[in-house]
This record gives C-alpha cells, structure tokens and sequence, in this order.
C-alpha cells in the first residue's frame, strides 16, 4: 500500500472536510501518498486526480460542504463505468480507495473492493440512516441546526399563541425529526418508523391548552409527506392558528459541530489505520460508543433502526 | 402624564422585548407607572393589563418574540372597539400609550389620540417597510439570520455545482432580499421594487460559469412571486441543477442583534421621554442616522422607499 | 414513592435545565409529585422548595445556567446540616431526591442515602471528569463554545501570522481541552494527563512554519498552569509572535447543544425511573454509549480516565 | 488611473475581506486593474504583490480576518522604507493605493500621497475609533461578539448570584464597552471617556439586590485598567461573589456580521469610485448615515468622540 485515494460522493454533510483532512493528514503520517478525488465516482471515471499535500487540507476543518465535492454519476452505476474508474485508477498507481458518502456510496465501494480495488467506507450523511453504525458524519450539527432554527420559531409561536407544522429532513429516516423534535421540546413529532395520527396531534395540543400552553410546534420527518398537509389538517380539524415552515437544505451546510468534528477525525484515522492493515470491503462505524467496522454487505443489507424508545421518551416528556 | 401603557402589535420582531424594557425602565425613571397590555389591542379592548415594575423586564434585552405577545384585531378597526378600548383605558388610569409595531398599528394609534388617547409609536417589524424610518426594530436579525442560512446554504451549493434560489421574507419591501443578497453575496437579488427577467438572472449565472464559478445563489423576495417558479424556470431554460429554498418564519425569531437591541433601547427611551414632554400622534423614527419623530399622518402616507443604489451596487460586486 | 425533590449542586452546566424538565416531567408522568429545591444543598437545609407543576419548566428546554440555581454550602459538609436537611426533607413529605450536579455533590448525595433519603445523581459539569460515565452534562455545549470562540481567534492568528496559546477550562480534566484542540485543528495540546514540555511545543511550530504554516493554535487546560506562561515561554525561546487568550466563564453557559438536550432528557427522566423502581444511592451514566448506572460509591472512588488515544490521535493529525 | 492595489493594516477586522472583495470587483466593473499587497505596508517595501481577478475573491465575503494579512513595520515609518515602498510601486505600474486599516494606518497612506501615490483610505478597526466617521468596519460584528459571550456568561452569574466583571477590547476608546453593555443589559459600563468610582458600581449592585437581583454584570472597557482590579475591589469593599472575564482576542475574529458586510461593500465600492473620479488623500466614512470623505489630515487630527448619551441612556435602562 502506497498510495491512496479519498472521495466523497452523495449529499453532502458538515463534518466531510473534517475526514477528508484526517484521511489525507493520517495516511502521511503512515507513509502513504494520498490523492483526492474530484466529484465522487465521477472523478474516478474523469481521472480527475489531485495530490493532497499536509498543506491542501489545511483551514477546513471547520468548513461545511466538501472541497473535493460531489456529482451524481449514472454511468458508474454500469460495469463499463466500473471498468473505466479502474482503469484510471490503475493508471495514477492508486492502491486503495477511502470512500465518504451514504449508503449508495458504498455499493459502489464494494463493487470495486470485488473487481481488485480495495476500498473502505466511511459514512457521511446528515439523515443517520446506516445500518452498520450508529452514527453518521453530519447528524450532530444537522440537529443542532434545526434546533437552533426551531428555537426561534418558537419564539414566534409564543408570541402570536400559534401552532408550527415544522419539515426537517429525512427522506427514509425519522432521525433528524426525533432528535430536534426532542431536544426542541416538541409537542408532537412524526416519523416514518411510528404509527402516527393527526388526531392524536390535536389532542396533544388541546391538552396544553387546557393547561395554559397556547403555543405548539409539531416536527415532522419529511419523508413522512407534506408538512402543509399536516398543518392545515390542524387548522380544520380543531380550527388553531397554524403555520408551516420547512426548514430545507439549510441543514445540510454550515461548520461542523464539535462533535461531528471529532468524530470525522477518528472516522478517517481508523480508515487509513484499516487500510494499512490490509483490511478491505469495511465501513467504518460506531457501535455501542465505540469505533468498529463492518462489511459492506451487513452495512448495506439491514435496514437501519431507530431508536424508539426515544419517541416514548419524547412523548412522555412534552405533555 | 402618571401612568402609561405599552403594547406590541402586528408580527413579532427581534427588539420588541428590549423596546418594552426601555420603555417601562425610563418610564419609571422619568417617575411614570407603567402598564403592560397583553395581545396588543385586542388586549386594549379586553382591559387585559398587567403592571410593569422594573423586575418585570429583567432578563428579556435578549429574548425574540414578545412577552405582550400579539394577536389580530379586527374589532379594534371599528369606531365601536376603539370606544370599548379608549373605556378600559380609562377605567386604569392610563394617561398615554406606546405601541410598538408596523404600519398598521400606527393606523389605530392614530385613531387613538385623536379620540383623546395620546399615542406615541415605535417602529417595529423585521421588514423594515416604514415610510418615516430609515430602520425597524428586528431588520437587523432578520437580515442576520437570513445571511447565516445562505451561508450554509452556499456550502451545499459549492460541493454540488447547484444554484439555489432562496425566498426570504418581505412581502411589499425588498429590504430584507437586497441586504441579505449584498450581504451573502448573492449572483442575482430580485426584488419588487427592480425590474427583473429571468433572463437576466439566467446570464449572470452563465457569465460565472465561464468564469469557473460553477454555484450560484439566487435571493428572491417573498413579495415577487414564487421562489419555485423561478427556480423552474432556471431549471427549463437554462438546464442548471437548481434547487429552491424558503427560509420562511426563522427569520422572525432568534435572540436580537447588538444593533436591534441599540436601536429598540434608544427608541424605547425616545418614546418615553417625548410622551413625558407632551408630544403624541408621532411615530419614533432613525433619519440621516438620528432620532427623529414624525407624525403618524407622515409616517403612513409616503410609502417606503428602498435605496435602489444598493441593488445596483450589488450587481457591480457579483459580476 | 409519592413526592420526589430535584435540585442542582456545584458549577452550572448547559443542560441542567433540560435536565430539570426531564425530572420533572417525567416524574409526573409516572405519577409522583415533584418539588424543586431552591440553592442546592442549601436550600435543602433551609426548606427551600418549590411546587413543580407541568408548566413550571416550560421554555427552559434551551435556557443556559439553571433555574434552581446553586450555591455553595459548607454547612451540609458537616453531620448537623445534613441533620437539619432531613429535617426539612421529611417535613416536606419528600420520597426521594434527585441531584444533578458533579463529584462533590455526590458524596452529599450518598450520605442523605445512608441516613435514609434515597438520592439519584444526575452528572452535571462541564468537565467530563466523574469516573463512572463517559459523559456529563454540560461538556459538549462547553466544547463548541471553546472551538468556535478558538475557531474565530484563528482568523487573527491566520491574519498576522501569529501563534496564539489559549487556556481552556479544566481544572483536574483535559477533555475539553482535548477536545477543543482536536477539533479546532490546534498544532498542540497541553493537558494534565500527558507529559508535556515546550520545547516540543516549539518544535511543532517550526515544523509547521517550514511547509508555510505561519500561525498556530495551542489550546492548554486550566489545570496544566498559566497559558501566560507557555506564551512568554514560547515567545522567549523560539521568538514566535504570541499572545494568550483565556476563554474563561463563558464556556460554562449558552443554550445547551442538541447532544446536552438529548443527554439530559435520558439522564433526567432515567433516575426518575430508577427511583420508581426502588433504586437509591447510584449515579445515572453512560458506558459503551448505553444508559447505566453506578453506586455512587464507585463512581466517586475511581479517577475519571481520559482517553489519550484521543490525545494521540490529535497529534497525528496536526503535523 | 489604470491599475491599483489594496492592503490591509493594524489590527485585523472581521469585514476586512468583504472590503477587498469590493475593492477588487468595483475596480475590476470600473475597468481597473487590481492587485492586492500582501502584508500591509511591509509588502508595499517587499514588492509582495498578487494580481487580483474576479475569483480571487471569491468565498471570502463572510471570513473573518484578512486573506492579504497585516503585519507591524516599523521600516515603513522611516523615509527610507516610503521610498522604497514608492519605487516597488512604480515597477509594478500601480497607479492608486486603497488603504484598509486604522488610525496609524492613514498617517502612512497620507506620506504616500504627498509623494505622490493617490490614497484613498477606508476605516477598518473593531475599535470604532476614527474621528473622520461614525463607523468602522468590524465594530458591529465585535460588538455582537461581546454581547453574545455577555449573555452566556449571564447564565452562570444567575444561577449562582454571583457579580461578574468583564473586560471588552478597546484601547483608547471606549465604544465597544458602551455598545456590548448598552446591549447585554449591564448593570454598570466603566469607559475611558466618563468618570468612574467603584463605589457607584456597589451602589448600583445593592440596588439590585434590594429589589431582587442578585447578580450583576460590570462591563469594562480594556482602556480603563484591569478588570481583575476592579473584580478585587468589589469583592472586599462590598463582599459580593464576584469573578473576572477578559474576553480578548475572540472579538477580532468570526464572520463578520450582516452591517459589517454592507458597510465594507460600501465603503470598498466608494473607495473605488472616488479614486477613478480623481480624489486622493482621503478616508471613506459614515456620517450622518450616509457614506462621506474626509481628508486624512481632518479624519486623523480631532479625536474621536464617543456619544456620551449613550451612556447615560444605559443607566438610566439598568436601574
């Protein structure tokens, strides 16, 4: 092994720069040569190599979204893209691969890790929604911008005595919703992964009414569909005054958390500590506190699973 | 002059809690009670007071929304309303009234001192739309909160070569859109008060492509139409990946600036003192960077003119 | 188990709040009545309590410092005020007390315990530094107002070339220092728990300076002495332009991030349900990234460990 | 008029880059050439010149810092080190010098245009303490700062009734501690320009105390002496628990805030302009709200002044 190559690929997360770094800082420090790749998969079609010197990933460690950025790529879906990637790959006298990125990502991964490349994953996306680890690169400071935006909200709800139907992201995944709607103090959240009904909302509302409260904010995952839908089923079901806000891609920017800097660092480390060990065909990951690695195949097979004992938490908590 | 009264009207804003501190302290400095009116003239109406002390607004100077809270009125537009207020009023003991709000709070401030109530107005909405004013109490935050969500936004937008088109608040007034746009430096701001084509727009992103610049930013105000649509347009006619983006109600929110805080404890302060001094029917006002006061009838009659240098300004920095 | 008290000891966290609504709401959810003490132990000794409703802990979720306030009590050191604490403890009609707070107050804690009043420990600091869990409230949100408060010096630093020393809290523990160094980027880190001289310090510096890297960040523990020091020191010996910033109090306060939020809402209503079930005298904590709990003999004789994989980590990562 | 330069001096301010940004891209839209001067008037002697285009400044508007960097030299206050830095001038055909800094700044800016270099200034300093305009780039920005770590640390001084005196930047001049504690509510603001006794900061907290607060805030500025001593004095002379925070370098840094970016586009287009119209030997500024010159003699020669109502306005507010 001397010479490595790191790529992101999939949406982008906060925290990516921060393992793009430690996988570039780390493999020097083992004595490897290390190359970015431009644009995820599509970069390994391109050739569109770049040397990574110690100096190239100075002043990002704070920087959301991801300087070696990322383009969707059907062609490397195909066994002929696969096959140009290799080919350019071989060419630049790469040895092995350190891929960031979600889920899809990672099948692409094991493909080339099956066709002679090994590769290594690391999981990035903001949703937390991989089976092989409990945690991914992006979800801490995704919460936390939802939080800090809900807060706000709500100061608006208090002060007009108002409901808010709030839309975070999550196309698949609850995680996002579950964590701000608890940390934000949430009267009601709504998630793909549990029964829901918009009547159960209202009484919950209605029941802090009858206490005072006058205020409520209700989280939505997006996945679980239209946020406006939701609100005006409350407007004319029980006739409170309700607005809708969809908090959008703005959770995906932004520097990343303290936490997800921590984590992205020790992520891309054990990476490359991984590779130089010969290990291959492995996603980082968290488990039970620790860092640990699974096989593609398991990270990719199971379906990730929520936490629901949080949703009851949650629940018994906003009453 | 021995008893005033305070209330917030209209949508909330960062400041108004800071307004109403500085009202009810230099009320009690200058020798006054004071009273707080919850709902705004709804609150007028229903005799809902509640008296100040200067314990009463401790640990609000940072606090968003408003501890008055506000509420929509219509009775109060009727002369039958204002009556029932001007009767609760009476029955308190209220001497003077200050109201902090927009444009269509002056209106019934207006009505109020000419029917014997002296009013006095403060101006505060986030949409800094005021004829008499240069600025509104809560401008500062929102465009601040704006600028934060598209920095974070950018990051997205850099790391996938996308545009985004993002809808900020202002539903008559482009303020909020021509500062948050200069101020995140946004390729193109459109505005009510502009003239603007797609086309246009569509340019300035090809001119920066050519350029190498591959994202673009794109601020909308909410009063010009849909954001999705122009996004779409984008989209169709020039075949960039755009993507939109509705900041919505966090805008309203947030903890107030340094300078709204300034601005709302100066204006605070002014109010009070020019009630003390026997003026009424006048809002307080920011003019060439001075306080001033200007008769509601002035202040509501001109309509509020944007410096459309800035627009241009900001065209020349984004090319 | 009818009515139980709740009240927070030592320096105040972020999250102690969240924590109280936690206990508060989650004991009247399994139906307990709960009261709050005013002070700390202090309180305790001078029956100062107060009735919990529902809405007692409204918007507090997000509020730094805490509402119960706490103050330091030398007389609950001693037999006799622990005696009066009783005291008031059974006129009050209390079960059960929850206490959230760090090392010291858990010896308070174990000794009510002992003498008949079943506590639960709730850990509360920012320090990390209890023994018997990896996490305690207060330290995440701590170490992201540290690395963005390092994150913003590190733009000066960039911009007059510039090596800048900067003391972080930590008195007996380097893990916020740790953390805020490793996820600020710091060249170096100085803390209590891993040797440390100058001259290696300087070293670094060079080692930088040589591949064009004119600024550097060294964040030090509290513990470890004065950050003034290390400044002179470094500017003495290796002539590099330093200055030295205390970060101070302000790490201590703030809304509490997302991960306190979720931490404390677990912790708090985890002892509440412990003391349902009859437990008493344990520490609620986190091991393995799992909810446990530890005698509070146990989690109070072991030193906390810090983990200086970490600490070698960081270095590899900043040459 | 063909080609300029601009640089950055004296201590660096969040704002400055926005304000390059500006001076390049309105000097580029005027059909200049622009190049940047690295290091201040050091690089002016040095010939450390880097071409500017439209990219160049590109994803800079919101850094703080100054991507040209500063550096102190003395060598420039000599003739000798002028002559120099006149003749590095000449080689690289540089017609017009835009000069971002403070005071000490345009005293080097006027000796240049005497001999001969148009200079045009623009006021950078967190300071705020030009007498030739009401506003320096970067103040805003520091101000909110400040005010934010106020608030944080207000949390802790609440919760433990605790007085907490916190020293602010600010030299000579004492508007940063006006504006922070103006903004952060303090109980008593200590500044260069108005008298002080400790003795009238005791009165104000027993004050407090006698209605019910019971902790404080003392904001200082740096240009007054020690906070420490004044922490000291309070403690013995009255008793109160009270602690020290310097908040030091932290109120350079950070992204510069939404006013900060508006008054550098500004007054960076405007330095632009007046140098193609021909004007030279003076400083952009702020006056009466709108954007004025002053000639370096005039804006150098008064002092500035602070805005003492100011400060009476703020005692009256925390009674």
């Amino acid at each position: 092994m001397k010479k490595i190559a790191v790529l992101t690929s999939g949406g982008d997360a906060p925290g990516m720069n921060t393992a793009i770094r430690a996988v570039v800082r780390r493999g020097i420090f083992r004595g490897l040569d290390v190359c970015g790749v431009k644009n995820g998969y599509k970069g390994l079609i391109d050739g569109n190599f770049v040397s990574m010197s110690l100096g190239s990933v100075g002043d990002i460690i704070h920087r959301g979204g991801t300087i070696l950025q990322s383009t969707r790529c059907e062609e490397f879906k195909t066994v002929k893209g696969q096959q140009r990637a290799l080919k350019e790959v071989e060419k630049e006298g790469i040895d092995g691969l350190i891929v960031i990125g979600g889920d899809g990502s990672f099948k692409g991964a094991r493909k080339l890790t099956i066709k002679g490349l090994p590769a290594i994953g690391i999981p990035g996306t903001i949703d937390n929604d991989i089976a092989g680890t409990e945690y991914t690169i992006g979800f801490d400071t995704a919460v936390n911008t939802a939080v800090e935006a809900i807060d706000k909200i709500r100061d608006t709800a208090a002060s007009h005595e108002r409901t808010y139907v709030i839309e975070v992201m999550g196309r698949d995944a609850g995680d996002i919703a579950l964590w701000a709607g608890m940390c934000a103090g949430a009267e009601s959240i709504i998630i793909p992964e549990a029964h829901h009904d918009v009547e159960d909302v209202i009484d919950r509302i209605k029941q802090g009414s009858k206490r005072g409260k006058m205020h409520s904010i209700i989280v939505v995952a997006e996945g679980v569909g239209k946020g406006t839908e939701i609100g005006n089923m409350i407007k004319e079901k029980a006739g409170f005054d309700t607005k809708v806000a969809i908090l959008g891609h703005l959770q995906r920017g932004g520097a990343p958390s303290a936490y997800d800097r921590m984590m992205s660092s020790q992520m891309g480390a054990k990476a490359v500590d991984l590779m130089v060990e010969g290990e291959k065909g492995v996603m980082v990951g968290l488990k039970n506190g620790r860092l640990i690695h699974t096989s593609f195949e398991e990270a990719v097979k199971e379906s990730h699973m929520i936490d629901l004992s949080l949703y009851h938490l949650a629940r018994s908590l906003s009453i």
